[in-house]
């Protein structure tokens, strides 16, 4: 028994190792690697993800499991060794369904479908992507197929949301969307926010330094962790112990998309930096789920970062750095600028309140395309029907309406959104349980003190890692399963203040 | 056959993507990662660099090169598919002569006597890390013991400078020392060079961006490149197609350390990035040997970048890059200074003329460790009575007299040092070689064109690799093997003039 557990935790060690590698190799593709490395490291990462995979689905590691899990069901439930045993055992069939062959194909698709998609995009060529959309959809049926299923999208929604199913996804995204929808007609109905004190052209360097002002200040650990520059915004964890680094960009003449863009990265940071040492080298040593992680961001994002507390401490600071640029903005006129709400194309622009719009379309589309219930080439009239149905806009071409995501074309069609809503409805309800416990963590916020709420989180929910499943986090943490209604009480009481409703 | 030769590839191919990601990590380790990834780096390399030797040694890549070895042989020499099985199979013989609890055991202690010298040496403590050397000396007794051998330190010389033995090294470095004793003393007698031009404190950033004009126009390619600052320089492939990555360092007031230490990684940068594609995922994607690549950073940071040529190119741009801080150097000044001779203690500091004295100090003492002849403990003594002999100098301390280089105490004791005066040797019969070929190139280069220079060493060094061994690369190259004749001629012709002998 002492053995095999050894045995496990030493091919799991290396397993971690490559992976974190195949992190760091990532990283540095996007950050800081010369163009003429580009042509290797395709297939650097693509060698180091199989013998991951090879070493990890092995029949050894079968076998150990096999032997270990009668035991692991005698120990507490919270003891690190039944957590380990239960959450390999659960990964390990999970991989060990898939066959090489098709893991194979799909990183081939992959790979060509993304780079079509990359010319694609720009033209405005639908029909060029459309074959390897089909063959996106299909691959993801076959990943379906693998595993029992209710619903044909339920393995896929479990990929990245364990525990989650269609059903479940479904009602709370009917739920949303019957909110939502008549909340985004009230406010535009109203006047427009004025938002041009954000429009300024300010040095890129100290943009980035403000931002990671704020993010310090947040919790995010900068000596277990750096800033960079890339195209798009990412958080990735290198290596253990919790070197977990983030990246933002620089748009010209507007402040919100470095600022936001590292709150909403530094989110991911402090959850993968806050997990429990002990968790290191194991799979349990990352975020519960894909939403789970996006709760985190969209928490320290627009829950914290969006809100009048927290600009009540950084806007005096904002106006320290940039001398001149904001002299006369007031508190009020700052606070509706960057909760400003429209009616827009892109999901990655989205404000919060049109925001899970969006995502419940792409979530819609893709389950019906994988029902059949829609074929691929139907897609963009679809697209511009349902942006008119829910947002009142329609875009003027595929580029900015079906094309706009990498999603579906850089892998399979299934389980690619629903992650972003989910975590939006849990932010608010972490958030709301961390102030049922400590009602004074907004009064703290607005002198600049995050330490109770961040210190509520790691204790609540980053030190677990995936000890727990987000379900069991959230339960533990808010004494109820994931439950819209904090989410929207958020969402209406703010926006009603803010554009007087 | 085919089937056979596909199958070794892949192989190799894994373990070139293992050991290029753990050159990534380490790299990164030096450069960017923040200082909480410390504590987790050191495993995640060890773990790389076990998988990568466990997959190469492993039965199948055995049974594969004998079943491969008897057709090679009926191959053309030159074929990369014979290159491919001859050295594979050399590396295959001496990699698995070395147990793996060795391997291990080298490994645990080159970080425990690593970490005692960073503390010892500061200290000034010698004693500290006796024990520590004498096990350097014991492992290097034991590696030694796993091959056959006429002089025990020839497997040691042969792990990084395979072809070469403890007797012909001992003969060129005696033609070596023999002449520059003498050399250093008739120098040394003469009025000392004036080199306060260089003191200059000079903005950062541009004496890292006229290094890298410099080396730009050398040949270093910084499309698969980058340079970074670090504590020690060094250059690293990290990925193939050859990106190649150098970094330097700042020393306050002094523009020789960023701009020499420059020229010097470039040199092994260019050999690297010059490496025939077609050779690329396979072991033979690597510089020849430890002393040839020595060669190319002592070509051009010696042979090139410290000639008169090159500054009648580069001394204008120096001084439009830096107004007002070199306007009255004149190139005869300028050459003068930047190649000043001094007795001095440090070897990784010493100027062309005396460097050599210290590595052959090195050499001479591991050997007689090795063979018995000298103690340990009689070492910083020996080193004293040394550098008295052949430098007129002797150090007030061992931190700057036994304790300065981390060799030794970073791994084993044996097979060291001889590389860099054979890199030194060699880079003065590759330029004489040249020159024999392109009478043209001084002139070229004091037009600021290198290009048939680099062109030549591309040819006739670094495509090939390690297709052939470093002895056959410079008897193709030059007509003949390894000889000190043409570097002291260039030494003896070059410090003559400058010291008016």
């Amino acid at each position: 028994m002492e053995e095999k557990l050894r045995r496990l935790r030493e091919i799991l060690r290396e397993v971690y190792v490559l992976r974190r590698s195949a992190a760091l190799l990532w990283w540095d593709q996007a950050t800081k690697m010369p163009p003429g490395g580009a042509a290797g490291r395709g297939e650097q990462l693509a060698t180091l993800g199989r013998l991951a995979h090879e070493r990890f689905t092995s029949e050894e590691v079968g076998e150990l499991l096999e032997a270990l899990a009668p035991a692991a069901k005698e120990m507490p439930y919270d003891s690190d060794e039944a957590a380990l045993i239960r959450v390999t055992k659960r990964l390990y069939e999970r991989e060990t369904r898939k066959p090489a062959e098709f893991v194979a194909r799909l990183a081939r698709h992959t790979s060509e479908s993304y780079a079509v998609w990359r010319r694609a995009r720009p033209e405005n060529d639908f029909a060029a992507v459309a074959p390897y959309l089909e063959r996106s959809l299909e691959l993801g049926r076959e990943l379906a197929g693998f595993y029992e299923h209710e619903h044909i999208a339920d393995p896929l929604i479990a990929e990245s949301d364990y525990g989650m199913n269609t059903k479940r996804v479904r009602k709370l995204f009917s739920e949303l969307r019957e909110a939502l929808v008549p909340l985004v007609a009230e406010i535009t109905e109203k006047p427009p926010v004025d938002d041009s004190c954000l429009l300024k052209e300010l040095p890129a360097h100290e943009q980035l330094a403000f931002a990671a002002e704020m993010v310090s200040h947040f919790g995010y650990d900068f000596s277990r962790g750096r800033q960079d520059l890339t195209a798009h915004p990412f958080a990735v964890k290198v290596s253990t112990p919790q070197d977990v680094r983030i990246t933002t960009r620089i748009r010209p003449g507007d402040l919100r998309d470095p600022l936001f863009s590292t709150l909403h990265e530094a989110g991911h940071g402090m959850y993968e930096q806050g997990i429990d040492p002990n968790l290191a080298w194991t799979p349990l040593d990352r975020g519960a789920s894909a939403g789970l992680h996006e709760s985190q961001s969209r928490l320290w994002e627009n829950v914290v970062g969006r809100s009048r507390e927290c600009w009540e401490h950084f806007l005096p600071r904002l106006k320290e750095r940039f001398p001149g640029h904001f002299d006369g903005v007031s508190l009020e006129e700052f606070h509706r600028a960057i909760n400003k709400v429209e009616r827009s194309l892109i999901r990655t622009d989205a404000d919060e309140v049109t925001y899970d719009l969006h995502v419940i379309l792409r979530f819609d589309f893709e389950v019906a395309m994988l029902e059949g219930d829609l074929e691929v080439r139907d897609l963009p009239e679809a697209w511009r029907e349902r942006m008119k149905q829910d947002l009142g806009i329609e875009p003027p071409d595929d580029r900015d309406g079906v094309l706009q995501d990498a999603h579906w074309y850089d892998g399979i069609v299934g389980g690619q959104f629903q992650g972003y809503s989910l975590g939006n409805i849990m932010s608010a309800q972490l958030y709301a349980a961390a102030l049922e416990a400590h009602p004074e963590v907004p009064e703290e916020i607005s002198r600049g003190d995050f330490s109770t709420l961040h210190g509520w989180l790691k204790e609540n929910v980053y030190r677990h890692g995936s000890r727990y499943t987000s379900e069991e986090i959230l339960e533990r943490a808010t004494g109820s399963g994931i439950t819209t209604a904090p989410y929207l009480e958020y969402l209406r009481g703010k926006y009603a203040e803010i554009y007087d409703l």
